[in-house]
């Protein structure tokens, strides 16, 4: 459904980039429930633009509720919200639709919506739409939490510099506020300043460097998927792709499982305090496309940013030639870092909409 | 929507392991379309079992179309199809419900289902099911063909015994028939030797192993997807996530592309001769959601066999106690060997179900 | 979604009149479920031709279960079923595609699908689809009536005959089962003679009637429904029209509200027994597209049947030009009287799905 | 799905009568297409209150775009559009909590969202909505009149006062211009007197009346529609029954259709200057669930409206005892007057959907 996710927690984004707005319109919550705003606009806080790694784009992303709220609570009509858009510079994007940059959308769109394609700032293919998608998900968070369901992520690598991952087995939501608390999203600090450097550098040489995000979330109840085209993997891929430069997605052990013999992968089952749990979390906490009651694990690859400083080769499409384009406009040395909290939002959603 | 899947070509799974049969009802398809049973047969006998390196159950997986063709062409009505199971032993499951396999869906699916779930071969769970996508898929890929769409596999990798990748930028429908034509599904006929070793080693040590499995559709038109919740990525995932074991998807550089820079990753774009190409394809034929034109390459990691035969530690869920278990059914070393047409199948549906 | 309907209980139709079969999946229902295999065969006899005043085709209409039933009980797979067709004369309707039969599907058909539409007995247009609505139906009563709430149908009127409608305040499941132990299901058997012989006129005068059916349901609880798309209202019609010859549907008071007053329309709310009740239901049990907890009430208008042995004027498509056809199959003469069931199982369906 | 329509042209609404804003995201549309915002304004204002039939409530209804328009045309991403309230009286509507009012939806919606429903202006389940509807249907309508469709309504009756019915074969967009254009939207303009005057007299003694609209679509192709469950009857349903008050709905000869025989309710096909049609439109355009080329007719039945002046039984839902209530805010003594537009819009926002 294009842009429109959800079965039960329908998620319905729209805006571009340099639109008046970006929004979102939530419909299926249950009447009665009182939102925290202040935790959505600290959520939407921390994919905002700001800080030396990111884009110079300005932009406060306070979010506006336009209906669905009656003194802060649910009332069963659907939540709209918009965030406006105040800091674009749309004679940037200008040329772009004749001289697509390379790994963006732009030719894509192009051959899908012609000349009519809104180019500036990359339209609706903006990672700016993220900021509607990470208001559904902090909406998404808090009615999570109070069913016991937590959800974080952390950047788990960047370049070839890797955090600490999640403990497989006993990750919660503790882990999870630690991160926050980061300056950089990670779960060990010492890190930091090596994951910073090795953007500076990108920075500095006019590029950019990708990441690997892991995404967790505790307290799902067992059981919770339709497999097969429904499992809680096929809906968890399908909405962490809403966010641009998305190139992997892979659960528990991962790629890395095709490398293991079953006796190695194979999580056995115990006892612990009465409890079924797995020694070991190789599956991710997802077995058939169900949960298994064991911490949901994944990780997320994101490419570099495509947009780079430096000059590069691409085609004039009216010109019918080759050419050379160099970019000049805002952007992040790298996407993976604001995308931490996008990768928590679209978990969230999807498993919300799964346990509604 | 759990058991069905898409919007125009809409397919809906039925059946478990020892049912009367495995099903699955085509929907959407124009009236018209002649059907080659004979190629949908080939196909299918790709997945089934046989051959020294595929579990003992035996079963010729001929389909039987109850509905939906006159004369071998579709007639706008569901085309419905079974398959039968000939060769079920459900005594050998009677216990999995109370001492569930470690890395199989037993524990999880008895958790949403309680004791009402069919353990008999793992139930719907059983990759069984997947002859009813691979019908689907074979449906799929006659009518893409016709639309000068070819999507082809092959077994990228097993254990650490690595095959030759398709060419990224110029990998045709040639290099799938060459696939196809050898007895293993690789690229490269060299490295079959060393493939099969290391699966029949793991037979041998009655234990399993994992592997991976390189996807490609070429002469897809530029501009198909539906982001950001339906983009070509988003559906593929959805898709590939009904084939059992599938543990992580990647498109193009994949995982590889977040330890890259932009100024290696991001592909320029040239003219080759008249048309827009890219010079590498580290996108994988996908941006920003939509297909480029270029190759759509894409790469599923698939876990060892859950299934081994040496002994697991476990739980009694009777008892409420640890205790362990030994596996006596029948199984293949290796589930991503006979993944491959089911890959295909799950990508051709996707595709399609985009392109109708 | 074409064949298939629902959200939560997912029926997918598929078949046609002259196909091996026709059948249903059956998608959603939780695992445990007892089904009574009898109730449901008694159902769909209900529906199967048979007796004075139905077409002259006698099948069996015996479902075969496919999949998704283990001793009786689903497991959490699909319900698959098949109901063979036994007696179909394929040759009567070999030139219907180029004479198209007035008011029948034939011409519309031809002009969606060409010359490989199925004509054979309607295709997949044929009211011999019904009996695979009615499996899925007899499944959602049995659902429905566990959680109190029963569903049922009688002729209200055959041409200008008319039954004693249902008490709209005071109906419950007794009087469901005292129309189903009639020889035609109506409410007062004093008019049945009338109703058979204005049945048996039209067929003698190789003509057709056309008559209303009214169906309800008790125990619904109330605030069921997801307006404004996908009210109790607007989804009873969605499926209700999957029925053949189905002209018209109204709820409640119907089209005569829109000769009332509003003083006269409106039903005031009371106490009954401690219970908030409507003293008249003119809304009949739907407000604002929620149950109101009253019975849901609504009659369905059928066509005559289509098919009638007078000679009737119509075109060849092949020549272009007008000319007269002369219909020799068999056929009911008031399609009505076997609706009834469909318009239950069509009820049932809706609700069902509205309740999981 | 609740506030959201259609699979292709994609409708979501939002807003509550007294929210800041009622709206509207649709998507699905091609990029390129230019709107007549002027068009679309008129539309809104043929539904916005204003003269001496309609409520006192004062809104302009100006629409205001939040995204999807470049320089006015469609750019691919979804048109999000809001239309301010701005005439709310919340106080006026404080009590029908506890005591609700007769045939409104306040006690379904207590039922089903407790006492987090908004009950103010009744919240989304006002005819309010109807104004997001309205815009996406003008827009609907602009676009399927480059298609060759147009989309028209009339005010077939109001309490026993009949208008002329659209002339079943031979009705063009040139009927539902003459309607627009007369002050009350009826064909014969010579019954207007009559029935401001039976509205005025309703409305002079406090009460309401209920009325009937006949809905009309020319240059549909033939064949367009997925029965069972999508047939042309079927969606047009569903999307009708999103308007307030609607009670019945009902297609060529309808329901009178009951007490016909075939041989009178058949309609001949018959060549017209070389295009086949009907000499008759019993059929209402639609047969089998498809379009047959000829006009689509429809008749949709409102009841008067719930509200009225006069003192009315109701219960206290507080002291759980009867009482009585006399309704004070503003509304209309007939919402079928204001419906027309609304019907329009439903109609094309369905038959794009299946067009698209």
């Amino acid at each position: 459904m294009s842009f429109s996710y959800g079965e039960r927690f329908r998620v319905t984004l729209f805006g571009q980039s340099h639109a008046p707005v970006v929004g979102v319109v939530i419909d299926g919550l249950p009447a009665g429930i009182e939102l925290d705003m202040d935790a959505i606009r600290d959520f939407l806080s921390r994919r905002a633009p700001g800080g030396a790694l990111t884009t110079a784009r300005r932009e406060a992303d306070v979010p506006e509720i336009l209906s669905g709220l009656v003194d802060g609570h649910t009332c069963g009509a659907p939540i709209a919200a918009v965030i406006r858009n105040t800091d674009a510079h749309s004679e940037d994007y200008a040329g772009y639709l004749d001289t697509p940059r390379p790994s963006h959308a732009d030719y894509a769109a192009f051959l899908k919506h012609g000349e009519a394609h809104d180019i500036r700032g990359g339209g609706y293919f903006s990672a700016r739409l993220t900021a509607a998608l990470c208001f559904a998900g902090a909406v998404a968070i808090q009615v999570l939490s109070r069913r016991g369901v937590a959800v974080g992520a952390h950047l788990y690598s960047v370049a070839d510099v890797k955090d600490e991952p999640f403990d497989p087995v006993n990750v919660t939501e503790a882990d999870f506020k630690r991160v926050r608390a980061n300056a950089l999203p990670v779960c060990n600090n010492d890190i930091a300043p090596a994951m910073r450097r090795v953007i500076e550098e990108a920075r500095a040489a006019k590029d950019s460097v990708g990441g690997v995000i892991e995404g967790a979330a505790t307290g799902l109840p067992g059981g919770l998927g339709e497999p097969p085209f429904d499992g809680v993997e096929n809906v968890l891929c399908r909405v962490l792709f809403a966010i641009p430069a998305l190139r992997g997605v892979e659960f528990g052990a991962g790629f890395a499982a095709s490398a293991m013999r079953g006796s190695r992968h194979n999580d056995p089952f115990l006892y612990d305090n009465g409890v079924v749990k797995t020694r070991t979390n190789n599956h991710g906490g997802a077995l058939g496309g169900l949960t298994s009651g064991m911490p949901l694990l994944f990780r997320a690859a994101f490419k570099p940013t495509p947009s780079i400083g430096l000059t590069q080769d691409t085609v004039d499409l009216n010109a019918k030639a080759n050419t050379q384009l160099t970019i000049h406009g805002r952007h992040d040395p790298c996407v993976a870092l604001r995308a931490v909290p996008c990768v928590e939002a679209a978990a969230a959603i999807a498993l919300l909409d799964m346990m509604l």
